[in-house]
């Protein structure tokens, strides 16, 4: 709901909800990393990109890893932009919570409920309900192999 | 204060203050983009990378304009870390307001006053102040030249 995860504490690998990955909807998964698609009503498309070690920031990452990761964060931006076709894509690296690096894709409308606030504001407005069919199907056809 | 623009028309270049850079602290320029230092007395050390052209999408850049403003994303993360010693970065790009390419890199501690709720969030706390001096002068001394 909120974009951000609840989280008992996020410094512990033990309890992880990131290093955990139970009853996701997988759209990727390589050696390094995996994509997401977030189950949020308000934000059909919203996906989140999640490396897989406990690592904290984007600069604490190699250059290749930080290379590899920014390349995924885009091959999903370029699938929610084509299957969903959004007023605009909010990008967001937080991990206050959850300090374990992981990417917020979220496609924004302009009759969304927090528009053009961002997500983690106050709500504006109720929101349009948009339905697909098939969502992760189209997501998953949509980035590369 | 919100860490996104108020702004009137954002979709018109000719109003666009991102087109614009009036009254802003400049700690870096090049031919592409340039990074500030945010005025902004909850967040100090809070910076924008903002692309010079009015693009709406980190996928409307060409590959190499792409990996160039990624790299001073992370340049500016390394400083604001170097200098501000954060408990957390949050990096995003937004823009619903603004539909010009800018990314916001905040440097956040556990006592600031939305942690560890994004800052667009509705405050937590009032927020112990610190105070820097010369913080323009020492995240431009960390940035490369």
């Amino acid at each position: 709901m909120l974009g951000y995860i609840n989280f008992f504490d996020g410094n512990n690998l033990m309890n992880c909800e990131l290093c955990l990955s139970s009853g996701e909807t997988l759209l990727f998964r390589d050696e390094k990393l995996r994509v997401i698609l977030v189950d949020d009503a308000d934000y059909p498309g919203f996906c989140r990109v999640i490396w897989h070690d406990h690592v904290k920031e984007m600069s604490d990452l190699n250059e290749a890893d930080r290379r590899h990761l920014f390349d995924w964060i885009m091959h999903t931006e370029r699938a929610v932009r084509a299957v969903l076709n959004p007023d605009k894509i909010n990008l967001a690296s937080l991990g206050n919570m959850v300090p374990h690096l992981h990417w917020h894709v979220i496609p924004r409308f302009s009759d969304d409920p927090h528009f053009p606030a961002p997500i983690w504001a106050q709500a504006r407005r109720e929101g349009r309900r948009r339905t697909h069919s098939a969502l992760a199907e189209k997501l998953k056809a949509a980035l590369p192999a």
